[in-house]
């Protein structure tokens, strides 16, 4: 195991009405707020009206940032900083998945920045004071709820780009499983794959000397896939929406990571498929993952692949090892066709145009994991395998 | 799953070398220290003079309660109380494993408190104000390095209890595998099983919908059954000694509980154990708890234990439900004999002149646990079955 400092910097309120803590939990850091919410999904469902009583009754003032884009764009994270600038908000609220806390992320952060906002994606060492940032979760996926981590894109010039900063984590956040319910069936499936795809990167390691974070990743894998198929079928399942919305969280706040190295190669490449293409997330990561999974597949890693396939999947143990490793892929293939995920790029529009352009652009600041490195031409190999 | 809280206070430095970090995190919160440890292992393996050479070179002042008890007694805290407020002391830096970070909460708590001290052990409301508390562990058992719990022993009323305040939990804990090579034998193997012990509490509940927090147990106890084993033939096997450190603290720092009932019925027994016999805590848990599983095995627990032999014992699925229960048991049993572990009171010196005395001081409270409360009678069935 290597050496790792572990601090927790989001307090966590979990469960059905958890939030009637809100106004309590604001008022630790002020009294104006700015709202940061998408596509008006909480307009129908209720909840904003919740949310607008509870800081009403309570004399807190708030301002709103909405229409926030499922790829988040700089754009507006700049319209959430002019906001916030004008009237001295104290705490950010997302109220939504992670594209409106991602956005609030970089809001916070954006408001002491007198650069171009888009300096702080590229370079999140430029970012120095954040505004204290919360989140009301509604979408069981990112883990941004939890994490330092803000995606955004800048559709302009076709990135999509991952910037963290400690500061960025949410002080608190309000997770109430009854709030993904109406979670539509191609999101709903889409997060859990994504919450997967959190727990495989970390998984798949060269550090096998951490194998209590292996087998803990290997608890949140069967969790994900038991509660999956579930909720595809109940979308009130409480006890469904629950396991999974705590996945999401654990899967990416710290626990599965420390003190070992973790790939991420797969989230680079998706990452220019929605840069130049805007699709969902979790819809890319279920196409490349076992695409993946098969092109780093070698004597080095077969291992790997096999006690994921015994210990998640259950296989046979007695089997040969290159047997259980494919076994494995193939079990995770037809779990994401399952989930009804698209399995190739042509299913969501995309073709062999832009895959070198793509490829150039995933490995531009060096080759991805460490599992097997990726150079430029293994990413535009995948990517021309999952066509 | 149940409506929860999560908040993690302690921030941890895990790894080789992670010592240096002490000063600085000192510094944060002052400049006079009370130095809290037991028997003096840790001036045979070094540490100590590492410690107070930090200390010393960083202008740290500091004072010392040495000799602290495997099972800390409220004598002890009295005197770290009065070194505290003779001295004006800012941080209680416990150096050793959960009796001196135990006895350095409780020291921590009764600084501010006018009245008999053990009012804090037997009524943890009475704890208000609370210094600062740090440790640096050389014992993985316990998981007092980040829970708020402490455990305290008064031998003249023959009464060990725990007691648990927020605020008692350790601001940082510094937690360096190697710090655990030079642990005896039998103390490794106590507090693997009090690991285990503490896994196990939170896994047996009637709570089946916190599934994520089972199968997370079962990760932590096979994580504890393959590594124990490796210690006690390699005590300086830095992979086995970390894994079980890291183990030793998410078994009980919130992780594994929430959104469930818990038992701690078993502890609850071997707490009346130690206080009449002072009998090592980890030994008294290894006593008890196959004999407790056997107790409270019926049709409404078979599938529990049953879940836990195949998935954590690896035992075939297809057997017979009662089969796979007794079996689990027996390999509970059976692993706790391999670790060395007394296996009845009688190897331990412990007759039946005191068993119906512990059995009701045990159940003074009201009947223990929730998956089949125990009365006062199942209680002494228990301890008659240990001998």
């Amino acid at each position: 195991m290597l050496n790792f400092n572990y601090s927790i910097q989001t307090e966590v309120f979990f469960g059905k009405d958890k939030i009637k803590v809100l106004p309590e939990q604001v008022k630790r850091y002020g009294n104006k707020v700015l709202l940061v919410y998408g596509g008006g999904s909480i307009k129908k469902n209720g909840l904003y009206d919740d949310v607008v009583r509870l800081l009403k009754e309570n004399d807190i003032l708030f301002w709103e940032l909405s229409g926030v884009e499922p790829n988040p764009r700089i754009a507006s994270v700049k319209k959430g900083v002019e906001i916030c600038r004008s009237h001295g908000i104290e705490l950010v609220l997302a109220v939504g998945g992670g594209s409106a806390i991602d956005c609030a992320k970089v809001v916070a952060a954006g408001v002491g920045y007198d650069g171009d906002l888009w300096d702080l994606v590229v370079n999140p060492r430029k970012i120095q004071g954040v505004l204290p940032i919360a989140s009301i979760l509604t979408l069981s996926a990112t883990g941004s709820e939890m994490d330092p981590i803000a995606v955004i894109s800048n559709l302009e010039i076709n990135q999509k780009i991952g910037t963290r900063h400690p500061k960025m984590t949410p002080k608190f956040s309000i997770l109430d499983p009854t709030y993904t319910f109406t979670v539509p069936r191609n999101q709903t499936a889409a997060g859990t794959v994504d919450i997967m795809s959190h727990v495989l990167e970390n998984y798949f390691s060269p550090t096998d000397s951490a194998y209590l974070q292996n087998v803990m990743a290997e608890a949140l894998l069967k969790t994900c896939i038991r509660y999956g198929k579930i909720v595809m079928e109940e979308p009130e399942h409480y006890e469904a929406r629950a396991n999974l919305m705590w996945c999401s969280s654990l899967a990416i706040n710290g626990l599965l990571s420390l003190g070992k190295l973790t790939e991420w190669s797969v989230h680079k490449i998706e990452h220019e498929l929605s840069a130049f293409y805007d699709i969902t997330h979790g819809v890319g990561l279920a196409i490349l993952f076992p695409v993946w999974m098969d092109y780093v597949l070698n004597d080095q890693t077969v291992e790997k692949f096999a006690s994921y396939g015994i210990n998640v999947w259950g296989l046979d143990d007695s089997e040969d090892r290159y047997e259980i490793a494919r076994g494995a892929i193939e079990k995770t293939r037809a779990f994401f066709r399952e989930m009804e995920m698209p399995a190739t790029l042509r299913e969501v529009g995309i073709d062999d145009r832009q895959l070198a352009l793509m490829a150039k652009q995933a490995t531009s600041d060096g080759p991805l994991g460490s599992l097997r490195p990726l150079e430029e031409g293994d990413v535009l190999a995948i990517l021309k395998a999952a066509l």
